[in-house]
């Protein structure tokens, strides 16, 4: 099979210029299939502030009302979306910006009300990524970019995590391609110790990680994160790797970048 | 070869829900391959205004500014062009949103300030357009959707009049399949009095057009549409019809859509 990589950046990519330069470059040098999924950053609230549209927030979280819609569709799917494909155009990947309703590549359904009514909001499910179409485009030579918008299928635009969106496509490719998932954030990896860059942990297979829980040496806030990489590899993920976007360009000197769980 | 449908909606359609919708059945009704190319609409100047961005005009044409030309990159790229491609899939037609830059499919060279400086406005040139990696997409099944921005290939995303990218994407691809432009405006077609729309010429070829023109019967308004549409013919293009949007779905019972333009 061939290989394929899947990297997801968040915002401490997308907000800050030369992180990006450096990151879109190391991405052009990846060889083999790739794709890319991004996040928002802080445009969003920004260009929601500067047309008078508040972000709304319940018990912390972002409520996806319809003009918040529209400025996610507007920012992820164009400004975003389309800047980061022009550059990675000019470093030579042939790169094709995307939602999950082009190609009806990736469905969703709207979250239902319970307590929280989040409004827009999209959840995968089983069967929501259609690998057919997409490998369509691998095997064309096209480097997918995907933002963080999915649809129903009936002609709604939804908001969806991208970090489910990273996940769900390579579980669901890895049936056609040999599939690592790479997470991109603001730290080396997974460390021993939370202030201290040096303490990287290389690698953690499922055993390593159920001691590491059980001595609590696991940050609280990486539980989930390493929770749904272990999941994406029970399904056939060969690994997911999580670490710095600035160090991406290591990758391929073998052990050099972030921290890889496989079995 | 195979047949080819090429077809440019403006305003008129964009800015009408109940048009659109009419439109995007029709559009998917219409068999065998197609590309949608679709312009900006009132939304973007609105948009513009909510933030504070006004339309800047010169000798009454507008210039794209860097806030523009984020304005534009949003509304065009992000806002209508997903829109569209939302509704078309709930419609049954798998479309594939995109811009120049996505693909790499259209370049464009940004234009040179002589008396005007037109801003981030792109002009396509000779090879502008990739017909092979665009016929990847068509060949896979998918409907490109395109909206009016191109990239100049060094990160640098530009806007470009739909007219144009609708006739040069025709052009480029006559030599792979049997194309046919179509450009729906605001008429039932080219009308022998611009009063009345049962004066509808139903067709022109070249010898037909040097006539209507000698005899002044073509309102001055159409005629750069109608020789660049013979332009087209001549640089291979089968024919190329202008007609309203309201009325694609008679396209196919044979003489009953607008007025068909050809050899």
């Amino acid at each position: 099979m061939q290989a394929l990589h899947i990297i997801k950046i968040g915002g401490n990519v997308i907000d800050n210029s030369e992180n990006l330069h450096r990151f879109l470059k190391d991405f052009t040098a990846l060889k083999g299939c790739k794709i890319l999924v991004h996040g928002g950053g802080k445009v969003a609230t920004q260009i929601g502030e500067s047309m008078g549209i508040e972000a709304q927030m319940v018990d912390g979280r972002r409520i996806t009302d319809i003009d918040t819609l529209r400025i996610v569709t507007m920012v992820y799917g164009g400004l975003i979306n389309k800047n980061i494909v022009a550059q990675l155009q000019r470093y030579g990947t042939n790169a094709i910006g995307l939602t999950g309703a082009d190609g009806d590549f990736i469905r969703a359904k709207k979250r239902p009300v319970k307590t929280i009514d989040y409004g827009f909001v999209g959840d995968l499910f089983e069967g929501s990524i259609n690998p057919e179409n997409l490998s369509k485009l691998l095997d064309g030579g096209f480097t997918p970019v995907f933002c963080a918008l999915t649809h129903d299928g009936e002609g709604q635009m939804l908001n969806t995590n991208a970090d489910t969106i990273a996940s769900a496509l390579a579980v669901a490719l890895s049936g056609r391609y040999e599939t690592t998932l790479i997470y991109c954030f603001e730290k080396k990896g997974v460390l021993m110790d939370i202030n201290d860059e040096d303490s990287l942990i290389r690698e953690i297979d499922p055993e390593r990680y159920e001691k590491l829980k059980m001595e609590k040496v696991i940050h609280s806030g990486m539980l989930p994160k390493l929770d749904n990489a272990f999941t994406a590899i029970s399904c056939g993920v060969k690994a997911v790797i999580i670490g710095h976007s600035n160090d991406l360009g290591q990758l391929e000197n073998k052990k050099g970048f972030g921290t890889r769980l496989s079995k």
